[in-house]
């Protein structure tokens, strides 16, 4: 059986889930795929892919399963819930690519092991449009010959991936981790470019200071970009990382870290403008409206 | 009169200070030099720099005058105390480089147009041992025909600049602005990189990872690094940027913003980070020191 012909499922077809699976199109796979709502799944089945009714249907013993979902709970219920993944899977391998919490990676990972699969946490770092292009970061652990497995899709996927061991915890705290980075970033350079704004300095100059040379970096461009944009026209960014989403992932950090007795001073501060942007009706906009809030 | 022949002081010979001056002398130029302790002038003494007693005594009535001082206090004493500065450059161009608020900028300002002359606020960014090679990379505001008097100057001194007008405040509101963006990410790697060491994941991984590929950034990179080894080696970083002086620039960034009417979250979440760490006795330590707070 070639690396193509692994009976492959993809649930989970929001805007992230549907690049990823368009990539594995691509690529030569035959997929099966799942939806909530089963109409997101029409494009993908004019390219060939087969639509299943229920989660479980999507997936075969023994195959591999992707799951690209919102939060831990839709996670949860598509995996352990009623017509769920995991006794449909069996000793196959669940590649779990959402951001959730370290908790329910190690819950997931022993229900599968029961079952003789595995779990391996894959959270990747990146937009929709960073996505099709295969371009994304990937963090990625659990056990070892199921990461050996599920790589040569991860090879289409991204461009590349940290590799952090066994502990299906690990990924899952990385990705989360990094999350803060990007929306502490982002809440900095909002209190940055309001604070020369109210000097009547242009935000956009200030976008290409701190991008181009101060960090020189093209994700602190894109953000301080975002942020710009917002405070010049007023009106706030389509999503790419939503408000909504933000929080949740923030709230994942500072849930993680106090399970394991650490305190996140900046996760807490960050959470509060990301609740006072969804108070303004934010919750959808991108991260970077956060001036609006 | 060659521009290395202008009649040229320095004023404040901190690790800063004595970087710049020797920039200077390497490039030729003759240089007054006054510090508030006269010792630190003796290496510049040895590379024939003159050592004024006085800081009135360095400048020269129409001269160029360089400051690097550590705050506004320091500045303002210099400047317009007992043997100041601005009397005695007369019409001028006082060149104030140290990290000081918009309010000082607009006063010494005012007070030098006074006297015929011109303050052009030209704080950097970068560590000694960054300005040591010409790699600062600077800001600049204020009035025009002084901006380009000392352009010579800054061209030794900085691997480039952004400019920013005739407002003297707004070379002092950026580059808050940018070391506030630095505080934030350096209390945001603290938080994600004390989260990931809490689930036993090497810090120096996560560096490399966040610094590399996430943000690609080589001032992330260097913060992420020097956090890291806080939290491996749990001892303090030697300063290149202390945490008594983030907390006198992070300070200096709200009350902007309050004279403004804007308010900064991030800012006053990352004070109280510092305020921590200069409480547990991190004051003369490295930024990247925080984890040990």
């Amino acid at each position: 059986m070639t690396t193509t012909s692994v009976p492959l499922a993809l649930l989970g077809l929001g805007h992230m889930g549907l690049a990823l699976a368009n990539r594995l199109l691509d690529a030569g796979y035959s997929l099966h795929v799942y939806n909530r709502t089963a109409e997101k799944a029409r494009p993908l089945a004019e390219r060939g892919a087969r639509v299943a009714e229920r989660p479980g249907d999507a997936v075969t013993r023994g195959g591999i399963a992707i799951t690209m979902v919102s939060d831990d709970a839709a996670l949860d219920g598509l995996t352990l819930g009623p017509d769920g993944i995991a006794d449909a899977l069996g000793d196959g391998v669940h590649l779990s690519m959402s951001t959730v919490g370290p908790a329910t990676a190690r819950l997931l990972a022993v229900e599968q092991a029961r079952r003789g699969g595995a779990y391996v946490s894959a959270p990747v770092f990146g937009r929709p449009d960073v996505a099709a292009q295969g371009k994304l970061w990937g963090v990625m652990s659990g056990a070892a010959a199921a990461r050996a497995r599920v790589a040569p899709l991860l090879d289409v996927l991204t461009r590349g991936r940290t590799d952090l061991g066994d502990d299906p915890a690990a990924a899952s705290v990385v990705k989360l981790g990094g999350n803060l980075l990007i929306l502490a970033a982002n809440a900095a350079l909002t209190d940055a470019l309001s604070l020369a704004a109210a000097y009547d300095i242009d935000p956009a100059t200030l976008a290409a200071l701190y991008g181009d040379t101060l960090f020189a970096s093209p994700m602190i461009k894109n953000y301080a970009t975002g942020v710009a944009r917002a405070l010049s026209s007023h009106a706030p960014n389509d999503p790419g990382f939503s408000v909504r989403l933000a929080r949740k992932d923030v709230t994942l950090a500072a849930e993680a870290a106090r399970a394991a007795g650490a305190s996140l001073r900046v996760a807490e501060t960050v959470r509060a403008g990301l609740d006072d942007a969804t108070a303004a009706g934010l919750g959808d906009a991108d991260v970077t409206s956060l001036p609006l809030a």
